[in-house]
């Protein structure tokens, strides 16, 4: 379970970098088919979202590297800070579970939200979502002040009330202000005294498996992946030749009742995680010189440090990703250090939102599971223990120990958006998306620079070898219509990091430009050498 | 919404072919790793199931392997009926859509299993899956008769009891006796006449999004994810270049409360699809020569009978997979011809289980949708209509007409593990898993033959090759411990194809041998060909 505290971290603003609108970049979202609301046709449903055809392809590409890379090639095929080659195995668990395994991990008790209901709107808020406008003063005297909830409708409608009603206004924080909140206008209603003192509210969605819908059956929609993998890693250490150290990693769907979704994907209800439970061996039964470089804490930092390389691999960084090593009383009961990957989204800036945690969780999980489901969840290491006479160990057993990297595939996604949009206004088409080659939904382009002359026959020529070669990894593009500069620019909006132009010379001379979309400069390159430099940028 | 009569078909059982019992294939699953039962730990959830290491891997190549050929290299390249490339986009949307899709679609109304209840027990059986022991002679006097579920435990206990009452029995359906059942002893039940006549059962498991859990704020896990498909194709031909025809295609998970999961993986509660709805130009607008290519009923076989050759392209085939085209009175009122690709599992043998249908539904799903949300869901095609003076047409705009082949992935998976699944006493380790290269979870393993003598330093180099050429696509194996047999059982087993030895010879000739996992057979190879056996192997 991440923590996610939900509450963007603040940090300085960089200097000189241009502010994004996030309506923009939405905008963009849905008329290139990235992002769609899901049943849009219906009106809507609040907290989801579908992904068209270059979101998709986009998300795909992201879940990928992110499988190639912690499972199928682990860490890029570095040791581990115990000097050999990480292992890790995947597990494909389900999102209905037996309902015993949320009261084990906490989720049935302890995952709440606190929320504010409206009296008059029948409007509910995450309570540490609420703001209040109140005079700038701080004193509002007998007059109401006005509530609402940030990126929402209700915050420029408010402030405008507010700041009519006390000229200069400032923002507080609901909870700052002493209960009950009679003169407090909610958001979108009319009369101050209409929200309720804060009450607890479960995330999980809950539904009925089997026809018999009573109580005793209820199960819920997993609020993360990470309890699936605790519960199979028995069964996964019984099967399989794994050894601790190793890690049991998983991609899927994951649901949480959030009171109050916002910030476009970013707080959807239903979204994918990418979750790895690292198991390690507990402190206690490390060795000699093992005690300074494969303790947990060794564990736990080299992922911290990896997880932040591997963000840095597909496109983020610079001033927008930061590390966050969370202080000692952020930290929950059973976990010694934890930290966020963090990225300044547009909605955040100037401070971040959560894209990862890499928590240090003890054997907290897997004991609870042991003493819930009364089974013994012990790995039996068999390279520990009394040195036997024939010269081997008597091998011992323990619960091992847990780094749990859990990233958001969603966000990481809305990060790579976000990231990606740039405005060049002296460019015919302002806007454009600068992915990385490797996540890119459309890897290269071939025109034709007219439509005549042999050329398209030489473009699909080209078009075919480059499809062949790197067309199972995302489209490759063609099109003959149109003038070359609106073909570019389309092609910079879908975010396409290369286009190659068949034009009069290639036919004298066999080259082709290539057109890089980040500083749109051409150069000439030889057509035979295309889809090798197509790979290299594709780090193939 | 694929048809699934869930009877299955039946037919003649193939000569000479060796029985395979499904209690051996589930005990290999979980003893390899392939598939545990869902929270396991906590006793199971009935009808639903995990995947371990080696599963996850087998599921993830079969649903690469249908992304490629459908969405990346749309059939293997080839053209449509209509003589052009098939173009096809990929969708990712929410599994809890707006409730109202599910009205839209029938689902609400339509999608329910009759079901009966046991008074003494409180079971639940699907109707049409009770069956009853009653006489040979088919009269049982005054005597009760022994009802049970076929392949559930109550089918031995019910004949056992049924074969000391009556001797020789046979068995019949529970509808084919007449109601009141009083003389009928339900599964588990002591006295006879505790069955309820058949009430129906919606299939869909609900939910409540938001705060607030009130009947108007229910919604539903999805049952399909076509219907996230048509809800958004307005959205993806408004903002993508595409043009009828063309297909949308999506995978993901979807549940069906079953009311009597059964048969391993293969009635599953959560599962997961690989759809593809293809738009196609409605009849009344064809011209000219395409009446007769491009009809909807040209592109129904067309992909009726490329899916055919899919799912033989992966391994399966032969006289367990065969293709039954629905009879009239089948169909659904809305489709002109459906087919389903079915495969011969052990528990439906002789007969055979859907594992793919492939219908023609007219333009039923987007006019429901146009019917219940108010919006448009017309294609403006501008190829067709009046000759305008400049030459070129007018346009119309029509609902497109679908095919739609949807295919079970954990049904696909199963069936890969059932056909993969061989015994051979005369070898060593008699069970073995065939599976075809490309969807195999290990794609080969190097051995030293002894560890000593220079061989594990050739063996990892070779291994360290083929990871860095192949490892993206699956595992690749290598292992120096216990005796060669052994390595290369537990090798089988995994269904490993390749295995390379580095032995003695390899020292002085640079050759290695390379044994067949189907044949035991070894012949020797250049150790520098490996690489490019592999690939070929592969398909690459």
């Amino acid at each position: 379970m991440s923590a996610d505290s939900n509450v963007p971290s603040s940090a300085a603003a960089p200097a000189g970098s241009p502010a994004k609108s996030m309506d923009a970049i939405m905008s963009l979202c849905k008329r290139r088919g990235f992002v769609y609301q899901t049943s849009e046709i219906y009106g809507g449903i609040n907290g989801f979202w579908d992904y068209g055809p270059l979101g998709t392809l986009l998300k795909r590409n992201l879940r990928e590297a992110w499988v190639q890379d912690v499972v199928m090639n682990p860490c890029w095929g570095r040791n581990g800070p115990d000097g050999q080659p990480v292992e890790m195995v995947m597990v494909d668990t389900r999102i209905i579970q037996h309902p015993k395994v949320w009261k084990a991990s906490g989720h049935v008790d302890g995952f709440n939200d606190p929320m504010v209901d409206c009296r008059e709107t029948r409007g509910r808020y995450r309570y540490d979502h609420v703001q209040v406008f109140v005079p700038a003063s701080g004193d509002a005297g007998d007059k109401p002040t006005f509530a609402y909830v940030g990126d929402q409708p209700s915050e420029a409608k408010q402030r405008k009330k507010a700041e009519k009603t006390f000229g200069q206004v400032k923002s507080v924080a609901l909870s700052s202000l002493p209960q009950p909140w009679d003169r407090v206008i909610a958001p979108d209603a009319e009369k101050p005294g209409s929200l309720t003192e804060p009450r607890m509210f479960n995330l999980m969605f809950d539904t009925v498996p089997g026809a018999i819908r009573d109580e005793a059956n209820k199960a819920y929609l997993r609020p993360e992946t990470a309890q699936g993998i605790f519960v199979q890693a028995k069964n996964v250490w019984d099967t399989n030749r794994v050894r601790v150290p190793f890690g049991i990693a998983q991609t899927g769907p994951s649901f949480r009742n959030e009171v109050t979704p916002r910030n476009f994907t970013f707080r959807s209800r239903e979204f994918e995680q990418m979750e790895i439970e690292f198991f390690v061996v507990p402190p206690e039964h490390l060795e000699g010189e093992e005690k300074t470089k494969s303790d947990p804490m060794d564990w736990y930092r080299f992922f911290r440090d990896w997880r932040m390389e591997w963000w840095k691999s597909i496109g983020l960084g610079g001033e927008n990703l930061i590390l966050r090593e969370h202080e000692k009383d952020e930290l929950a009961h059973y976990s010694q250090a934890t930290s966020d990957i963090e990225y300044r989204f547009p909605f955040t800036s100037p401070g971040f939102g959560e894209l990862e945690g890499i928590a240090y969780r003890g054997n907290f999980d897997l004991t609870q599971h042991q003493k819930h489901s009364g089974t013994k969840l012990e790995f039996r290491d068999t390279t520990r223990g009394d040195v036997l006479p024939n010269g081997s160990r008597r091998g011992v057993a323990y619960i091992p120990h847990v780094i749990e990297p859990s990233a958001g595939l969603d966000r990481g996604v809305l990060a790579l958006l976000c990231e990606a949009y740039t405005i060049d206004p002296a460019r015919p088409s302002p806007e454009f998306m600068k992915f990385h080659p490797r996540v890119a939904p459309i890897k290269a382009a071939v025109f034709p620079l007219v439509d005549k002359d042999g050329m398209p026959e030489v473009a699909a020529k080209l078009h075919a070898e480059l499809k062949k070669k790197f067309g199972h990894l995302g489209m490759i593009e063609t099109d003959a219509k149109q003038s070359i500069g609106k073909r570019y620019a389309r092609m910079d909006e879908a975010g396409c990091p290369f286009c190659f132009t068949v034009d009069g010379d290639t036919l004298k001379d066999q080259t082709v430009t290539v057109r890089d979309r980040d500083t749109g400069a051409q150069q000439r390159i030889a057509m035979d050498k295309v889809a090798a430099f197509v790979g290299e940028k594709l780090g193939l």
